[in-house]
């Protein structure tokens, strides 16, 4: 604490990223990142910027890679915002369209960002329980708001809601915004994006990280009314005029133009997280089920502090959250064929 | 306005920032960009990393490219921040720094950012009129204030203070920060990152767009006393936990490695500068004495928004700011020889 910090400074609770190691021969399941690189276009396309037009400042509206995303998912582009990652995104929401004096709703097992937002932007969170079967209950966002977020998928349970179970929490508050986090949505669920033209309080926002495999690359986007877009527009242009650089616009485009293979990668995730799951319950695992390319499971017997603990030793990285109602539980992201394998190794030697 | 939006949403006034017109054969000389490309160690340090591994997210806490600001100015790492150009680091500086409900004090023509950050995190600015000379007025700074921030050398007028002035305003206002924004310090002015070690109230802000040709990247950085940086970074690790992708991280390190290219450049745009501030006195224009790359002038007989147009038809773009007091300068980047040869050209056909 110093003097000089604005006084909110002190009592911000910072987001802690999963770990990124330095070291090699790691088996790195613990922060949800796609087994295969982002497609060889994604690359073409960055190499093809990576010359002297750097020394020119990149588009400030983004208006091609909007134009293309709002190709892809048929909305006008004036319905596309774009940030630099979906975190940086999520931010400008919190900030634009959630500062509305009633508590902002999420589950209490959910990412564990939106807390974060809440402190920084002087929001107050009010977080409500998942059931029992760690699901969302749908009824209980039917309550006096100043704006409603969760994932669908949900992180770090990966259950997936239906479009039909979206609408009812959107529709039971007209008056404030409704946003569905959807950074997991291609491996499993379904995208409320065929949702928002005709609610006009639905926002939804997507990330290239996870089916995209460009974690590195920083790339994030929000669809929804223009008026909800416009605030998110105001608050950016009074931000950062550029926050997406030359390459991540070039390598963002050229993402989502190769469906193929989109399609082919995202499609191989869900076949071995399908296949680790049925591994995995064969070990005596209880597995929640995924829309997402991680599964969350917890052993009848076996402590999940130890069990993460017992695979760092053998250089396998999972994802533990010492928080209440999922202490008992492992993170674990969806990897290469190898590294599954290495995976189910190293746990059968704790068993 | 729309009901969904935070209440100060509608107050915002965004900044604007100079056009990016794709047209080709265009002399753009509006936004300051180097007329030079970034040092090809740069594209290949960016080729290198542009590969399978942009599956993974970035560092985090960016500690490869803090240790290697920190060597180049011979300070420790916990005394850098760095973020997604030099304009976010800013914002984060507005919101962590200086929200002390006092105002923040800068000059009544500067960077036209800084109002803009006051509006996002609700600070009252007040504004203090450059000399007649376009100079800064030290003595003006020796008040009660919540903070203070000038650009050094300032925009647009290109003037710089000396390091013995910056030091009078920081040793005026001990208990509140003090930022010296150095977007274009290595034009011609001396950094204030030597005297930061002696004043805890000091931060420098630093860009990679300008002298070190990375517009298109967006880095930027602040250097200060650890307890400063310790209020960016809970802010930023509040916001995004990754702001940098991994293209911009490895490049900007190849830039700080590469200090021939960066002082022949430099060195080269200077030189243009001088000549090109010359030729414009020739040709009747008043040219304040500059230490950007930029050259902030005006002609006793012409009208400044007339030439601008002028300019702009013969495809010569400079920026015109059409505000109290400078609404009769043009601000001129320096460009390539053959482009500042463009532009003389065009100009004394409108003389």
């Amino acid at each position: 604490m110093s003097r000089f910090w604005s006084p909110f400074v002190k009592d911000l609770v910072p987001y802690v990223p999963g770990e990124q190691p330095k070291l090699d021969n790691l088996v790195k399941l613990n922060t949800n990142e796609n087994p295969f690189g982002p497609s060889p276009k994604v690359l073409e396309a960055i190499a093809a910027v990576t010359d002297a037009s750097l020394r020119l400042y990149p588009a400030p509206n983004a208006d091609s890679l909007k134009a293309t995303i709002a190709e892809y998912y048929r909305v006008q582009p004036s319905q596309v915002f774009v940030g630099n990652g979906s975190d940086e995104v999520l931010a400008h929401v919190f900030h634009g369209l959630f500062q509305h004096g009633k508590p902002l709703l999420f589950p209490d097992i959910s990412y564990s960002f939106y807390p974060v937002y809440c402190g920084l932007y002087g929001i107050a969170p009010k977080t409500l329980p998942l059931a029992d079967d760690f699901t969302i209950n749908i009824a209980d966002y039917a309550q006096p708001n100043g704006g409603i977020i969760f994932p669908n998928p949900n992180a770090p349970t990966g259950i997936a809601l239906t479009l039909a179970q979206i609408e009812q929490i959107v529709q039971a508050s007209p008056d404030s915004v409704v946003v569905v986090d959807e950074a997991y949505v291609d491996f499993g669920a379904e995208t409320a994006i065929t949702l928002v033209d005709r609610y006009p309080n639905l926002l939804v926002t997507q990330s290239l990280s996870k089916s995209r495999s460009l974690a590195g690359l920083r790339v994030g986007l929000a669809v929804g009314h223009a008026d909800l877009i416009e605030a998110l527009e105001r608050i950016k242009n009074s931000f950062n005029s550029y926050p997406l650089d030359r390459l991540a616009l070039a390598g963002a485009e050229a993402a989502f133009r190769d469906q193929a293979y989109f399609d082919s990668t995202r499609n191989a995730v869900i076949q071995s997280r399908d296949e680790m799951a049925a591994k995995l319950e064969a070990l005596g695992f209880e597995v929640l089920p995924s829309a997402a390319n991680f599964l969350f499971v917890r052993h009848a017997q076996k402590d999940a502090a130890q069990l993460a603990q017992g695979l760092r030793e053998q250089r396998v990285i999972v994802r533990h959250f010492a928080k209440p109602r999922i202490e008992q539980f492992l993170r674990i992201t969806i990897g290469t064929p190898e590294q599954n394998a290495k995976l189910i190794d190293a746990l059968q030697t704790l068993l």
